[in-house]
């Protein structure tokens, strides 16, 4: 019933994450009626970050500059180094405030039965770049999937040879989560990364 | 952390409803990165819309064209008129493919609270259209809050020296919903609106 445009923006707006035909329509309507200010800023937003967002040629992160701020940013810990699957988890990392370090992302991780190998995670460049920066500890914070668990093997793997700690992140129980509501594997992963208590 | 093309595109994005930090920043990073093409059709698609749709001066739906598609469609029945509040309200109606007469948009409901009268509902453009067009039936489908309640008995009002029958939409337990999980106010409209059992 709605006009072409209209239908056109139901459509494209289907491509979100978790957005089915019902919400966007709602949104759609929204956008187009009650704010149509905000639906052009919107529009002109995503098109700029669409248009000039790339890869920060150092550390693979969502980035307009050649070099993002962050491994622009001289007061970073260059000793320390995480590396991760996605921007997002960057992201999440950063909210937390519990590291001052740089960041590397894979954009992925290690799984042959999609073709995806060590080039396509720009391992090479990871190697040379911790060599290069004098990096003390690589902080692996790829998933608990079975191939979160084999990149991080790999990437461990590649720096036997070099004087570098290669790190896991802990998985185990959530802050205030409780045992009987945690799932089993979480529970295998919360034992086997005991640590003692220290006095 | 993010570029401030991102950092932009996530303050944007949180105008849509039900849409925080968080979701919005999911939802930037997926656009730029992981699909870029569907990002730049997205954007133009609101951009397009946004610029063209205005309301259908007959019924006053969103159409990008003066009279929209369904009030300029000859094989809808002309002597039935439906008034919502909102689009999503006549496309919602649209979709349950029981209705074939005509919509009127109010855009809201009376509230002189927040200064929204009748003219703002545009009611004299609903009377003589109604007049114009030789309507029978007006269907009310306006909401159960007071306003929406009110604004129906405003507009059964307007008609009453005129020979129209105007009508309201049944409000009672949804199809499929069992009484035990039912409101109580849904189940107050329930009683009230029950109807005989034909033979």
């Amino acid at each position: 019933m709605f006009s072409s445009l209209i239908a056109r923006l139901v459509q494209a707006l289907q491509i979100l994450p978790g957005v089915g035909p019902k919400t966007a329509t709602r949104i759609a309507l929204f956008l187009v009626h009650k704010d149509r200010t905000a639906g052009q800023e919107l529009a002109d937003a995503l098109h700029e970050a669409v248009s000039n967002v790339r890869e920060c040629t150092r550390c693979r992160n969502v980035s307009e500059e050649p070099v993002c701020a962050l491994c622009a940013n001289p007061k970073r810990d260059t000793s320390l180094m995480c590396v991760v699957e996605t921007p997002g988890d960057a992201y999440a990392i950063e909210s937390s405030g519990s590291f001052s370090g740089r960041y590397f992302v894979l954009h992925g991780h290690l799984s042959p039965i999609d073709g995806v190998g060590p080039k396509d995670l720009g391992l090479s460049m990871l190697h040379e770049r911790v060599l290069a920066e004098s990096v003390n500890e690589l902080i692996v914070a790829t998933g608990t999937s079975a191939e979160g668990e084999a990149t991080a093997h790999y990437i461990a793997s590649m720096f036997h040879s070099e004087n570098l700690k290669v790190t896991r992140i802990a998985h185990g129980v959530p802050a205030g989560g409780e045992l009987s509501y945690t799932d089993v594997n979480t529970i295998n992963h919360a034992l086997r990364g005991r640590i003692p208590i220290e006095d």
